[in-house]
C-alpha cells in the first residue's frame, strides 16, 4: 500500500492542490462532466462547518425551511438585473418523463426568486416580520471550467433570506450576518480575512450592496469565501410584496440575503496545508487527536485504554496492520491536529509522544498529563495557524501611490494592492485589462488620502485589488 | 388573528391532513406545480429525524458522502431493469445556459448509478470493502399528483448504498438497515410497523430483493415508510466492478441500498394527528414543553424562571400579547408534547397545570415537582401513543380464508388483509382489479396454512394486502 504522491506546495501550488484534495479523500472526480464526489473526509468537514454556523444563525433567530428546487423560466424573469445575471449560466429542465414541459424550469442558482414568490404570500401585516430564513442545500450554476470546492457545476451551500419592516433593520442583518461569517472564518477557520464592499461592478445581480469576506491563499490570490447582500426594496416591489404598518399603512419590506459553501473547504486547504497534506484547523477538525500504537504489547494498550478514558475530545486509534510510518503519514495527510505516538520505549518513562500537525514538533508527556496537554496544545495549535496565516497574508498586503507602482507590484508580487480610487468602473476595468487584477472590496471604514492612482481625480475610496479563483 | 380552522379528522380524512399541514405550518404550496414549501415547523421535524437516524448510520460504521445531483442519459441506461423503472418519470436538463447539452442528464431519482460508477474506480481489493456511504439529499421524480410529504417531484431523503465482500454479508447489511429503520419508527416516532419483504411486482427496479416497513395511517390506508433492498451482483456486473479477494482471485462484490424520506412525517401526522392539529411524539418532537404565562404577573415571571432554570429539555416560553386561550389552540396544533399553564390562581396553591398534548388531560403539579412530572409525563405520552395506534392498527388487520370473504373486508373495512398467496403476479393483479388493494408485504417469518386465497393453488407465503399512499 502507497500514499498518494504530493507534488510540492512551491513547486506547483495548483497541482499540489489538487494533489491534497485526492490524497486526503476530500473529493474525488467523478465521470460527470463538472460534478465532484464529496468524499467521507471532505464531507465530515462540511458536516463539522455546518453545525457550527447553523447553531450560530439559530441563536440570532433564523429558521431553517427548503424552497423548491425548480425556478420556471417566468419566475427567474421578475426581477431583471438578476435574470440577466444568472439566466447564462442556469442548467434547464424541459422535460419530464417523455413529456416536454409547457414552460422550461431552471435548477435554482440560488434563490431570491423562490423566497420572495413565498413571502408575497406570507407577509400580510408588520406581525409577520421579520421573516429570518435560511436554507442548507444545493445550487447548480453552468460553470465551464471546474476545481474542487472552488467552482463546479453543484455547490452545496446554505443561503439566508430575510424580509424586515425598515431599512436600517434590514442593513443591520446584512452586517450582522458579515460578521458572523467573519467571526467564524477567523476563530474556527483560522483565516485571516478583509470584509468590505463590492464595487458596483461586481456585487451580486440584483443587490443595492453586496459585502464580501475576502481569504487570501497561500499563493497571494484571493478567495471570495461568503456574501452578505442588501437588497432594499427592489425584489419586493418587482414581486408585489408588501404589508400594513403600524400606522396600518401600506408598505414594503426591506430584504438582505447571505450564503457561503463548501468553497470555505477550499480556503482551509488553500491556507493551511503543506507538502505532507492537508493541515486542519483544531476547531474545525472532525477528529481531533489520531493514537497510533507502535508495536504490539500489552502496555502499549493498556497505556491507550487509560489515555482514551480520560479523553474529551473526538479521536480515533489506528491499530490496524500498517506499518507506524505509513500511518503517521496517513494521519498527516489527512491533516488531525494532534497525533499520539504510544510505543515501548516512551513507556520506560512513562511517556508518550505528542506531534502536532501544524509544525510536525514532537512533545514528551507524561501519560497521566496527556488529557490536559492535548486541551491545551489544541488551543495553542488553533491560535498558532490563525498567526501564521494573518502573518503571510500580511506580507502579501501593498499600498501603491501611483498606477507604475500598481503595475509593477501587480506584476511581480502575488498578493492584494491598496489603492485610492474614483469609485468609476472605467477606472475598474483598466486595471482589469492591464494586470488582470480584480477589485476585491472597498473598505468603507478608511478615508482616500489621495486621488485615483488611475485618472488621478478625486478619489472616493479606499480598495483592495487582486487575483481572484 | 385567527388559527386556521381544521376540518375534522372523521369528516373528510384528505382534507384534515392538508388542514394541519398548513395550521401547524409544517409545509406550504409553493407557485411550482409539483413542488411543496417546507416551513420551519416542518424542517425543525426532519432536522430531529436526521440527527438521530445519522448517529445511528454513524454508530454502525456508515459515512456521509455527496455525490453528482444529474446522471447522463447513458449511465442511466447501465443496469436495463433499473432504466425501465425510472425512465418515465425523471426531470430531464437539456441545456446549460444557452447551449444544448451534448447528451441530456436527469436529475437523479435515485443514485445506484452514482455510487456504482464511483464504486468501480475505488473498489480494487477485499481491503477497500465493506464500502458504507449514506448520503442526505433532494431526488426528483415526476410525479402527476401530489400530496405534501407523501407525494411530491422534490423529495428530501437519505439514501445509504454498500459494497460487501459475500453474499451474507450484504443480506446482513440489508437487513439490519430494515431493523434501524424499524427500530426508529416504533421507539422515536411511535409508529407501529409492520416489516416484510416486496412482492417481484412490487419490488425496487433493478433489486434483488426489497425490504419495506409499511405503516397503517388513522383511516387504515398504508405508507411504505422506508425500504431496504438486496442487489446481489446485479449493478456491479452491470458496471463492471471487481475485486481481488484474499485468495487473490478476481470477485464481483455484492450491494445493497436502503432509504427513507419525509414521508415519514407524513406518517407522524397521519397516525397521531387529531381535530385540534399535530400530535408529536415527545422523541421527535423539536420543542417537548411550551410554558405560557397566564396573566402578566411578577409572581408568574418569577415561577416561570424557577421552572425553566431547571428543565433538562427543549422549550419555549410564550409571552406574546395573544390571549391564553389564543396560545392554547396554537401549541396543540404544533403538537408540542407537554404545556404548562402558569397562573395565579393555581399559584396560590403553588401548583401550576400540565396539559398533555396527546389526551388533552389537565394535571395540577407543585412548582417544586415540574420537572420530574416532566420527565416522567414525557415518557408516558410516548408509550401511551405507540399503544394507541397499535391497538388501532391492530383493530385494522383482518385475515380472509377465501376470495369471497376477502372482497367482503375489502370492500366494507379500511386497513390490512392477511391471506394464503401462491406467489404469482397473476393472482396478485387479480386482486388489484378487483379491489384495488396492493400487495404490502410478504411475511417470511409466517408459513402459510392454506392454499392460495385468489387460484386455490398451494400457497407460498402468507401477504398483507391493503390500499396505499
Amino acid at each position: 500500500m502507497k500514499l498518494t504522491k504530493i507534488t510540492p506546495r512551491d513547486e506547483d501550488f495548483a497541482k499540489w492542490y489538487t494533489d491534497v484534495c485526492m490524497a486526503a479523500n476530500l473529493v474525488s472526480y467523478s465521470n460527470i462532466k463538472g460534478s465532484m464526489i464529496i468524499c467521507p473526509n471532505g464531507y465530515a468537514i462540511w458536516e463539522e462547518i455546518q453545525k457550527i454556523m447553523d447553531a450560530e444563525f439559530k441563536k440570532l433567530g433564523h429558521q431553517n425551511v427548503q424552497m423548491p428546487l425548480f425556478i420556471p423560466e417566468s419566475l427567474l424573469n421578475v426581477e431583471k438585473d438578476h435574470v440577466k445575471g444568472f439566466a447564462p449560466e442556469v442548467a434547464w429542465v424541459t422535460h419530464g418523463g417523455e413529456e416536454e414541459l409547457e414552460e422550461k424550469m431552471c435548477v435554482r442558482p440560488t434563490s431570491e426568486v423562490l423566497f420572495c414568490d413565498y413571502y408575497k404570500n406570507v407577509i400580510k401585516s408588520y406581525r409577520d416580520l421579520p421573516k429570518l430564513y435560511n436554507q442548507w442545500c444545493t445550487i447548480v450554476r453552468w460553470e465551464k471550467t471546474t476545481r474542487p470546492f472552488l467552482r463546479s457545476r453543484e455547490i452545496l451551500w446554505q443561503e439566508g433570506h430575510t424580509m424586515h419592516e425598515t431599512e436600517e433593520e434590514a442593513l443591520n442583518e446584512t452586517l450582522q450576518m458579515l460578521h458572523v461569517y467573519e467571526d467564524f472564518q477567523r476563530n474556527v477557520l483560522a483565516l485571516p480575512v478583509i470584509v468590505g464592499l463590492k464595487t458596483e461592478k461586481e456585487k451580486f445581480a440584483g443587490a443595492v450592496k453586496t459585502y464580501t469576506i475576502e481569504a487570501m491563499m497561500y499563493d497571494g490570490v484571493a478567495l471570495q469565501n461568503g456574501t452578505s447582500h442588501y437588497f432594499g426594496q427592489d425584489f419586493a416591489k418587482a414581486f408585489n410584496i408588501t404589508f400594513l404598518d403600524r400606522n396600518n399603512n401600506l408598505q414594503t419590506p426591506y430584504q438582505t440575503s447571505w450564503g457561503t459553501t463548501t468553497r470555505m473547504i477550499g480556503a482551509i486547504i488553500m491556507t493551511h496545508g503543506d507538502d505532507h497534506g492537508l493541515v486542519l484547523p483544531p476547531k474545525i477538525a472532525p477528529t481531533k487527536v489520531i493514537i497510533i500504537p507502535i508495536g504490539d504489547d500489552e502496555k502499549v494498550t493498556k497505556t491507550i485504554n487509560e489515555i482514551t478514558k480520560d479523553l474529551d475530545v473526538t479521536y480515533e486509534i489506528d491499530d490496524s496492520n500498517k506499518s507506524p510510518g505509513f500511518k503517521f503519514a496517513e494521519a498527516e495527510v489527512k491533516g488531525i491536529p494532534i497525533r499520539i505516538e504510544v510505543g515501548l520505549r516512551d513507556l520506560e518513562n512513562d511517556e508518550v509522544t505528542l506531534v502536532r500537525r501544524d509544525t510536525l514538533e514532537k512533545i514528551k508527556v507524561k501519560t497521566s498529563e496527556v488529557k490536559n496537554k492535548i486541551t491545551e496544545l489544541l488551543d495553542t495549535i488553533q491560535k498558532d495557524m490563525y498567526n501564521r496565516a494573518l502573518n503571510r497574508r500580511n506580507s502579501m498586503l501593498y499600498e501603491a501611490h501611483d498606477y507604475e507602482e500598481f503595475k509593477t507590484i501587480a506584476k511581480e508580487k502575488p498578493g492584494f494592492i491598496k489603492i485610492n480610487w474614483c469609485g468609476s468602473e472605467e477606472c475598474e476595468n483598466k486595471i482589469k485589462d492591464d494586470t488582470g487584477l480584480k477589485s476585491r472590496c472597498i473598505l468603507e471604514e478608511e478615508t482616500p488620502d489621495g486621488n485615483c492612482v488611475v485618472c488621478n481625480k478625486k478619489a472616493a475610496h479606499k480598495i483592495y485589488f487582486g487575483k481572484q479563483y
